[in-house]
């Protein structure tokens, strides 16, 4: 037997999904006793919390008893043991998925290609977590399953729509976890909460049992307490699906030839005042900026001046909602057993009173986004930018329609984009630094990510509620 | 100087356009001479035929003239000399894009991306061919420009959205044409004028510059007089073209690993009557079946019990029609200057009633015809069906409804589909053999095709109106 002293709690906790995996594969910590720090931990602190809306222990641990069975007769995959937490837009067979909305406690007959391969790779999945209703909004503030509170500080928003999945995360309910984003949905929790979170090139993941928001925009994406657990996480669930209509038969460069070491061209852009990011939040970019690693240091000023952020996001919110109408078609009727709140019924009525036309005029900024993200992306290698125009907000407080501005136009060109925690506003909460890349990028992306992150030496995520 | 016997002008008319390379490289023809033919041959037969809206005899000289001189110099492109058509929805610098409407007289400024490649490959470009209004139509009977004759039978309709262009290569007004297909608009003229058709895999070809019906369906198209001036025409048009967001950056394999000779797989509908195809058709297609070559000998009948094709067609036209409000918006205008026809406003009309959760659910439409054709393609090669299930019908009758049923489904999967003419109904007319593959597979399947034009020994088209 192993003699070395066992791990602290805590630790387990607060460890990478990386450094789990050498402590399973060497024996200093065994998957069954990993699940149950993880449900004790969930147990104590998600009433307070509201991270998870549907965790079964029982399922949980058969799980981990799997796995610990795996350990001993040596054959294992590449996330075996490892608790992860699902976004409840992701279907897991015999699960409801009810992505926030009231009436769907139906269990689901398959898995979703994701949670298939999580699956095949070993991984414990913990349960479903918390989102905006239908995942239309940035606040997961959810009518009928309750608001998830920030780690950081009780009472403030844990950012939307993946809320739940990155609260899980950053107060170490989950290892590491997966949700969607499709106009910021991952990043803009991951900024609000202090983790890392990657946002992939569209189509790299399949979507195929992620209930749809906007097909054109909707991506599987993931949140981690590493940029190197998002790496292993990518490696394990990208691939091409055929029976995904947008899945991406070309895959993600491991190197790309002009992204030479010394010679990459960083984005900024021109005016971060004039397009919504809060003061504090600049201050903060800019001494980021400047602890940046010298890979960064060619630093170039993109133009975006024909880009109007706001109505870009807009564009792409109109997509979501025109395809959610026929999506969540029996959730809106009005003979709906449990209704849909009157916040949500009236941001669908809204598209409700658009047509085709301004329909395929939306659809039109999304082409325009992909030449403008081209053409930028022959100028510099990535662009680099605060991942939101604030902090978490107090959810007693108004939500700003603004979050998403700095994260839609990457979803809108297809584009991955990492956010990875820059440092903290005076209130103590933390803001994230967002990387953009060409499509196909995602690779390399995480690797300067991974190089910023270590010279950033920002604070790794840990419970803050013990 | 060359001592051979001058080839006959109805020759030269005849001629593929890979004869006419040899002719040209051989000196048995110059570029001049070439254009001289033809350019008589509009006059003498277009004012009864109808393919062209703009054609100037002065700059068509020009051309040839520089052609003549690059001859003399040594220094040519892979198209030299040859005499093409364009459909009036492609921009030339220089001259209006009337795309079938009666208030676009003013010369753009650029060229479409296919129509510089055709300048640098030396082509002669004859003039813009004739066109439904608007491109939404399959009958090239235009209000503003006049009706397309078939050039098998005067009176009868050359089908369409690119009829003009079709004619003119039938005819041996053009020696070939580069039209856009849509929904059928490449295969629908050439099936009812016994000539050559392809339809590109989507992307392959840039679209930049041609005006747009709908993005996601939209393919610059070719038109010749045998298979190999479509394989010739593809390698020097088809590329990734940054500028164009739809731009395919994948190219076209030389090769499928899975297609094996001998062991092709072709699929065949299991009842074409079901399918509104015209009993005399169907005579027409087994007839055509009976002789195609070895390579098709293993004929599989594919699974399309739950396929709708007039309701995939009615998917794809709300795609056009809906963009169509907004690009032909100032058309539309009840203050324009030259007012469209009431039937266009009237089918667009029918667009602006719908809404943008009905564009979204016909887009769906597209994804799940992308599944239907991928799933299709891993159980057979090829998929070999009638291009129309009915030849060309009397101008002075209704046009059919159905003419776009056969074809709609590849363009909505944005696979790449050939029609090659497959015989004659007892009318004399021709109709059209369609062979549809996977998205990518476009020259193997031209190789195919050539194998089928040689054992069905069609009657290569040739002006019937001398």
């Amino acid at each position: 037997m192993n003699s070395m002293p066992p791990i602290a709690d805590i630790d387990l906790r607060r460890a990478s999904l990386c450094q789990l995996l050498h402590w399973l594969a060497t024996g200093r910590v065994r998957p069954e006793a990993l699940a149950d720090v993880y449900q004790q931990a969930i147990e104590r602190l998600d009433p307070q919390l509201n991270c998870y809306v549907d965790q079964r222990p029982g399922l949980m641990q058969e799980q981990a008893h799997m796995a610990d069975r795996r350990r001993r007769d040596g054959v294992i995959g590449r996330l075996d043991g490892i608790p992860l937490a699902l976004k409840d837009n992701l279907d897991m067979a015999g699960w409801p998925t009810r992505v926030g909305l009231p009436g769907r406690g139906k269990p689901v007959a398959n898995d979703a290609h994701v949670v298939a391969r999580l699956r095949a790779s070993g991984a414990v999945v913990i349960g479903k977590t918390n989102m905006d209703e239908g995942a239309l909004g940035a606040a997961t503030d959810n009518p009928h399953f309750g608001a998830t509170h920030n780690p950081h500080r009780h009472g403030y928003s844990a950012g939307g729509s993946s809320g739940g999945a990155a609260a899980a995360v950053a107060a170490g309910l989950a290892v590491a976890a997966v949700g969607s984003d499709s106009l910021g949905s991952i990043r803009i929790p991951a900024s609000y909460c202090g983790i890392y979170g990657l946002k992939p090139t569209h189509g790299e993941i399949s979507a195929r049992g992620l209930v749809p928001a906007a097909r054109r925009l909707d991506s599987v994406g993931l949140l981690a307490r590493s940029v190197e657990d998002l790496t292993v996480l990518l490696q394990v669930l990208a691939g091409y699906d055929a029976d995904d209509a947008r899945s991406r038969r070309r895959r993600v460069a491991f190197a790309l030839p002009d992204w030479d070491p010394g010679h990459l061209r960083a984005g900024l852009l021109p005016d971060l005042a004039a397009v919504g990011v809060q003061p504090e939040v600049i201050e903060v970019f800019e001494a980021a900026l400047a602890r940046l690693p010298h890979a960064l240091s060619d630093r170039r000023t993109v133009d975006f001046d024909d880009w109007n952020f706001a109505r870009t996001r807009r564009a792409g919110l109109l997509l979501m909602e025109a395809e959610m109408l026929g999506t969540f078609a029996e959730d809106l009727s009005p003979d709906a057993k449990h209704p849909v709140s009157e916040r949500f019924r009236r941001m669908l009525g809204y598209a409700a009173g658009k047509s085709a036309a301004d329909y395929a005029t939306a659809d039109r900024v999304l082409d325009a986004a992909t030449l403008k993200m081209r053409r930028l992306f022959a100028q510099v290698d990535v662009l680099v930018l605060p991942t939101t125009p604030q902090g978490a907000f107090p959810l007693d407080g108004p939500a700003p329609d603004s979050a998403a501005d700095l994260t839609s136009f990457a979803s809108l060109a297809g584009c991955p984009a990492v956010s990875l925690p820059m440092g903290k506003l005076s209130d103590g909460l933390p803001v994230g630094l967002q990387l953009v890349g060409p499509r196909g990028s995602d690779l390399r992306l995480l690797e300067l990510a991974a190089a910023c992150a270590s010279t950033l030496d920002a604070e790794p995520a840990y419970p803050v509620l013990e």
